[in-house]
């Protein structure tokens, strides 16, 4: 018996994880690696930063998602890279892994775009460890407020967050809802001050693929929490006490959370591929590199063109492109055609906080508490594993009841 | 109106928090100052560290649990050194606090015994940051093992654990649960070997301080779920690769847990007192250093004797501390006789896993699911914030239900 076609997937995020699921059972073996020996559910990330959420709650081991499918195994590496021509991928601990078939799926990072200053400076919140960085950097923040002479207090209180997309907003309304819980009842030495949050957006509104009516809600609601909004304008630079604007003002604050954006994850630079202005890696209507049979290329790393326009970097399109980069490894082994990728945007929401979202799904527009409930059923929906979903609506359950949060621990890093 | 008298208390441990919260409403001002921003549940530390429960669950930060007594303050800050003439203690970050009384309860850490190969390479087991190193570690040997060729995976899957007190019987039975859940499970790679787990005791027995048919008892049921319990023998060294013992055998493993002792924390020998030979600072009956008026020590720092011997190094003696320093501090306020301190020993308990422990409370002796259900109770009962006991509570049902050890995630360090 010849032994089965072999297929390596590289990331276990949205788009690897659809890929080793769909092929799970199906004739071929599945290798999936990743950095990580966990899928995390990166939307609820900024929850894990704002002391709401554990990080197992949004950390699903890959290992305990695969245990059925016995064709699919795993293996923690990092990819550094890939032979084409000798069909091998290599890792960081020096192997090489030998495929049939390719699906790159790395992901993104955060991007500075060029700025050093807050490359060096500022908190991520793209990762487990960026988060829990952040959570600890915003807590040590508050404690170090307590310490200082009443006039020094105002840049450790003070939180810009760098970029207005869903991941900006949400994690200013969460921030905002955990200082305004915190402050007054435990920090008696800071009740005199007031904590001050500012989003910075370059565009000239918030969320800005979203309708006008939806945008303006969004701001509205972040104003109504405090939050200053700050749209039209760019940051230019960060040196760890304040933050510089375009106009040349700063504001002064030690902590500068970049939100502004990302770009895709050092390996789709490190192939022999043609990309795109954004640095993504140009696929063809089947989601396979440029002229390669065997190699695939899905999520944030991707470059597919779709209405004269790229598809955007988020779940739910790397999700579509996993499961059809599944069927068309099928189907190559079978000797069928192929078939092309569409993505069908069912629509995007952000929440603000407690009772209040915007959702713009198939042409329906919410907001408020309705636009809550919604993106709360969906992102329940989309968390992998019972347990999780549990655990995620438990802490919500306990926070809507007891508006706490209460994962408000300081971790020191394990040397 | 003179100011109030200033208490300032030096660790959020089980001592410490005693003497806080009982003189919250009391006319002082108290100071309570730790280098963590929460109070840690150690008895459940090992729990964190076999992936059952999260940090959180078992951490609770101080200011939570203060917030209602406006006569208790915190701050997080390490401190160094006590002036004991200028009535003063210096802290890290550069500042000098003043008190007119002073309590000591900085507690322990791990003991290497002076065998520095092990302080440098094991895992220790006494606070958060270690525990969260110990669970990563694991982990990350399994990953490891199934990269290795087949005769190299013996050492990764090969963990030694130093010390048969309750710490390491605790560590050791929940260890062998993990393993024997995920390996067969999850890990196909590793089905034909055998993880080990190997207990290294100096003493005749495990869990010396209890009688000899519990000291047995908690012997079968380690053997039962695969343990080697090696008792009788002490560990000389560990390079990494391989654990020696005294009649100079080896034991090939990368991973060595010590759990062989605790040491009081460094604060105390940097004090002007005299020590016992343990390194506890000697107090007299009402718990101050002998020949101060104005400073008092408790804990695992403190050396009081009863009976002829040093109190233990445990969380009873450290509570009941705690309470009476708070009375004595208000006493001397109150230009009244001080009380003298005696320790109650209400009992000890060790649990070796689901439905299996050892308990000897009030001359009971309990084994089996019996002593479990009693340890079990008398932990949520003792463990700080409703929600940690919920949270907790929650996490065994699920382990009891599902056999699952779910926060099997490796985090890396924040860079």
């Amino acid at each position: 018996m010849a032994s089965k076609p072999r297929v390596v997937v590289v990331g276990a995020g949205f788009g690897g994880l659809q890929v080793a699921r769909k092929l799970a059972g199906k004739p071929v073996d599945v290798l999936l690696i990743d950095r990580d020996n966990y899928h995390l559910f990166t939307p609820l990330l900024y929850q894990v930063a704002s002391s709401l959420l554990n990080p197992s709650d949004i950390a699903q081991p890959v290992r305990s998602i695969f245990h059925r499918g016995a064709n699919v195994r795993f293996r923690k590496a990092e990819v550094t890279s890939v032979d084409f021509a000798g069909k091998t991928v290599s890792t960081a601990d020096g192997a090489a892994l030998a495929y049939d078939y390719l699906v790159l799926a790395p992901g993104s990072t955060t991007n500075y775009f060029g700025i050093e200053s807050a490359a060096e400076r500022a908190q991520g919140l793209k990762d487990l460890p960026e988060a829990l960085g952040l959570r600890n950097h915003v807590l040590a923040s508050l404690e170090t407020a307590t310490r200082t002479s009443p006039d020094e207090a105002e840049p450790w209180l003070t939180f810009v967050v760098a970029g207005g997309g869903p991941t900006g907003v949400e994690y200013a309304g969460a921030l905002s809802e955990l200082l305004r819980l915190v402050i007054p009842r435990e920090y008696p030495e800071l009740t005199r001050w007031r904590a001050k949050i500012v989003l910075v957006e370059g565009a000239p509104d918030v969320l800005p693929p979203f309708a006008a009516p939806l945008r303006e809600a969004a701001k509205r609601e972040l104003e109504k929490k405090g939050i200053e909004v700050r749209t039209g304008i760019r940051l230019t630079a960060f040196d760890g006490d304040r933050v510089t604007l375009a106009d040349g003002s700063h504001i002064p604050a030690k902590t500068l959370i970049w939100a502004a954006g990302v770009r895709p994850a050092d390996l789709a630079g490190a192939i022999d591929a043609s990309r795109s202005r954004s640095g993504r890696v140009e696929v063809d209507g089947n989601l396979r590199i440029k002229g390669r049979d065997d190699v695939f290329v899905i999520g944030d790393a991707a470059s597919f063109q779709q209405d004269g326009k790229e598809v955007p970097m988020l779940s739910a399109p790397a999700m579509q492109q996993g499961r059809l980069v599944a069927k068309n490894i099928v189907h190559l082994i079978d000797g069928e055609a192929l078939e092309q990728f569409h993505y069908r945007d069912r629509g995007s929401m952000a929440t603000i906080g407690k009772n209040s979202a915007v959702a713009e799904v198939w042409k329906i527009r919410l907001t408020g508490r309705l636009g809550w409930f919604a993106w709360l059923t969906v992102h329940l929906f989309y968390l992998v594993g019972f347990r999780n979903r549990l655990a995620v609506l438990a802490g919500w359950a306990w926070n809507y009841v007891h508006s706490d949060r209460p994962v408000r621990i300081i971790t020191r890093a394990n040397d």
